[in-house]
């Protein structure tokens, strides 16, 4: 084993997630404000235990190239809560129940109020980023065009699943799944705070191999990512995992469980499928979820996935020498090979 | 009369829309192209016929402060693109039907599509703010600060509205209702606009008074705007209007004319508006929304609405000479002094 195996995860994410928790307010709307609402609306997501990911990533990828703690907030609290600007509009895009282990916004709050919280919350998320007092005009440019392209890749993942859904599309290989899952999760989970953390801790002078080999390990990381999230919707423990399980199979997304399930069934199971995926997602009972679950584990198409991830995550360690060549062997290089294989384990 | 009396509004108006249109095309996502539709939603609302009096207000303030058009397009386009985003959220967070005489985008194509377009229009509004080509780190930076500020007085006076409306608040003053004309409307609409192109224009160089002058103007602008506005779809035509007529009646939304009924209705008035007004919208009828219509003849709220335009122009004119004291006299000053009476007088 390397060093990597001394890295605690959880500890290091905690400390990291704690930070962001705190510099985050110095934007979002003061707690106990009343402006109509939305500024409870506006911190409800933010406020609930999130593991923050993403900027822990901004954190370490900047250390790892040698830039400070305090360079990194900037960039790390804009993408934690643009995760959460995306979140809300996202839980209303897929009718989703649960958030954090909490009823989804508009489920509380209505549609038209949850609309405007997400709206409120990408206006604040870019408000660290305008602040150029921290990284100067130069790299603060580059890290705003970053933003922008991220975003960008973001909604259109978003768009071609919302079409995927809609049109009931059926024929779908893996390749798709990982193109969705590219632009959809890991641009904005993985590729783009690994790119701006390293942008920002070499104060910009990575070449664009070296940024596109940091581009390559994000696409894995990420991939792992939403591989293992899929896979936690199956069989995850409710109250760790935050989100309602078997919510994907009602919601009738497109994971790779489900592309692999609907290529590999017979005539009869896949017309059964194709049926309940064409109904509303009102009309789709608990026990017909479960019977797509069943299916899945009877066609391997769950084993099918947990061996995708492995395979990922090999490939991500192989990619990690070259995106990291560049960084002084650190415990932040430490921490994020180890993310490969905690976005693997993790149970929540 | 002075020289305004010579402007044709709607024909600058119109070469402005034209350029503005044109401009756009390098930020919209092409026509033809298929990415999950994502692209032709976005494109929806930008290719149908606006007014594009936003736009407008920067060429002619940055042009009567001796800035050039080209450099008044970036931040041009960006508002022009920004409210068609907005208007994609407003039309599902209201419920409305139709837009510039067409369905609305979520009446079409479903909520979850409607609200990724938003978004998806969100981040292509931002590119041309990025962009410091032509007006260079200095000035771009500070039209990015206010474009910001902006936003958040929009996104919360809209959300101040939503709350008004689920929770039927009757009890409102003129007061209230400027106020959020202040924040919900006249931010966005000719406050940001006018200030980006006077700052554009003097290229940063009128102190904080002229700026303030210019906001007041704005102000008076915008609200003139927002009544005429209300007027319309009271007593408009819907061909040349294109909004549905009397969808704010079914809206419950709180006019100047609703504030004022609610102010003087007798007991008995009231008291079935405040029962119309606490139904959900699908509940209430067109008979209804007429009968608040003749309601608000008998009681002189539709007078008394005019009266308010009326005042309020008034007041533009007064700080017209402040807010423009130090721009040079030029068509482009004629043009904006013109917009007091247009806003008043305009029948779509």
């Amino acid at each position: 084993m390397t060093a990597t195996a001394t890295i605690d995860v959880d500890a290091v994410l905690a400390g990291y997630a704690d930070l962001t928790r705190r510099e985050m307010e110095r934007y979002l709307p003061p707690p106990g404000m009343d402006d109509g609402l939305l500024a409870p609306l506006t911190r409800e997501y933010p406020d609930r235990r999130a593991k923050g990911i993403r900027p822990a990533l901004v954190f370490a990828a900047c250390q790892a190239f040698g830039g400070s703690l305090r360079e990194a907030i900037g960039p790390a609290i804009s993408i934690e809560m643009l995760h959460n600007a995306f979140l809300i509009h996202d839980d209303l895009e897929d009718e989703s129940e649960l958030r954090r282990g909490q009823p989804t916004l508009h489920r509380v709050h209505g549609v038209p109020m949850a609309i405007n919280a997400g709206d409120a919350l990408t206006v604040h998320a870019l408000a660290p980023l305008a602040d150029r007092s921290v990284l100067g005009s130069r790299l603060s440019q580059r890290v705003l065009d970053e933003t922008l392209r991220m975003a960008r890749q973001t909604v259109a993942g978003q768009g071609v699943e919302l079409r995927w859904r809609r049109d009931n599309v059926l024929d779908l290989r893996p390749a798709d799944y990982f193109n969705l899952v590219l632009q959809k999760t890991c641009c904005y989970t993985t590729i783009y705070p690994l790119r701006i953390g390293a942008l920002v801790g070499s104060r910009g002078s990575l070449d664009a191999n070296a940024m596109e080999s940091i581009s390559q390990f994000g696409f894995y990381l990420g991939s792992a990512f939403q591989i293992r999230d899929d896979l936690l919707n199956l069989v995850g423990v409710e109250d760790r995992y935050g989100k309602e399980l078997l919510g994907d199979l009602h919601e009738g997304k497109r994971t790779l469980m489900l592309i692999h399930l609907l290529a590999e069934a017979d005539d009869d199971d896949r017309s059964w499928l194709a049926d309940y995926l064409g109904r509303p997602i009102i009309d789709r009972t608990t026990a017909q979820a479960e019977h797509v679950l069943s299916l899945m584990r009877s066609y391997g198409s769950i084993d099918f996935a947990v061996i995708w991830g492995q395979a990922i995550a090999t490939a991500a360690h192989t990619v990690f020498r070259d995106a990291f060549a560049e960084a002084r062997p650190s415990v932040h290089c430490d921490f994020l090979r180890a993310m490969i294989g905690y976005m693997l384990e993790r149970s929540g």
